[in-house]
């Protein structure tokens, strides 16, 4: 979304964008299906400039195998103001026990400790991010 | 995401998804790309179980016209709780004045009230709601 034309859009420098994400623990993932796309809520952790989510087994994981291309968004509001990063990049599952230990993303808590969860990983090829006035509500 | 093997996750009904939606006004747009997927945060207002929203000129449009199968996600946390709606559908762009007044989006609080905005008619195919434990933040 083009909105340079508005002045009360703030573009947050990269370094903002990483503080952002490594403050926050809740993102959406949208990713491109057969049929167009689909967008899914989901907790994340940030290691070493890169994303590691956390997902129940479901349809959403056949999705990424096949097209590994996808944007993860992080938003959040202070005062009257809203940000929001997008990251976009290519994902893929963490195949190795230690690429999992590794990763941190074991510390996100459970909502479910007995289900077998599958781990995720985002390269990011871009962050932006933008500040801007927060709507009526 | 199936996580219905997931005691902690409590699927919505229908008329409390469109009340959630209804009683909000932000929302993230992910559509599909050449490339891949993008995801933009969006204001929006809910008319007659349609939603609609505007956004300012850019190569959003290009892909939505392309595309028209998009997802939509709008979020919130109650106390301990999140909830979460995907809303998944066409988007189509408004091409009559008559039709941007009746949809009531005018009001909307603009940003930036010179900005020749767009407005867009999301015709949902579905809609699901869930209500899940918030992370640890």
């Amino acid at each position: 979304m083009s909105e340079s034309h508005d002045s009360a859009v703030e573009h947050l420098e990269i370094h903002e964008c990483w503080d952002l994400l490594g403050a926050n623990d809740f993102g959406r993932l949208a990713v491109a299906t057969e049929t167009g796309v689909d967008i899914f809520p989901m907790n994340y952790l940030v290691r070493d400039r890169e994303i590691f989510l956390r997902s129940a087994p479901g349809s959403k994981l056949a999705s990424i195998t096949q097209r590994p291309s996808i944007a993860f968004e992080v938003d959040g509001r202070r005062f009257r103001r809203r940000w929001s990063i997008v990251v976009k990049g290519n994902i893929d599952r963490l195949g190795f026990d230690s690429e999992i230990v590794e990763s941190g993303i074991l510390e996100l808590k459970s909502l479910n400790p007995t289900a077998k969860w599958n781990y995720l990983r985002i390269s990011p090829e871009s962050v932006t991010g933008r500040r801007f006035k927060a709507s009526r509500r």
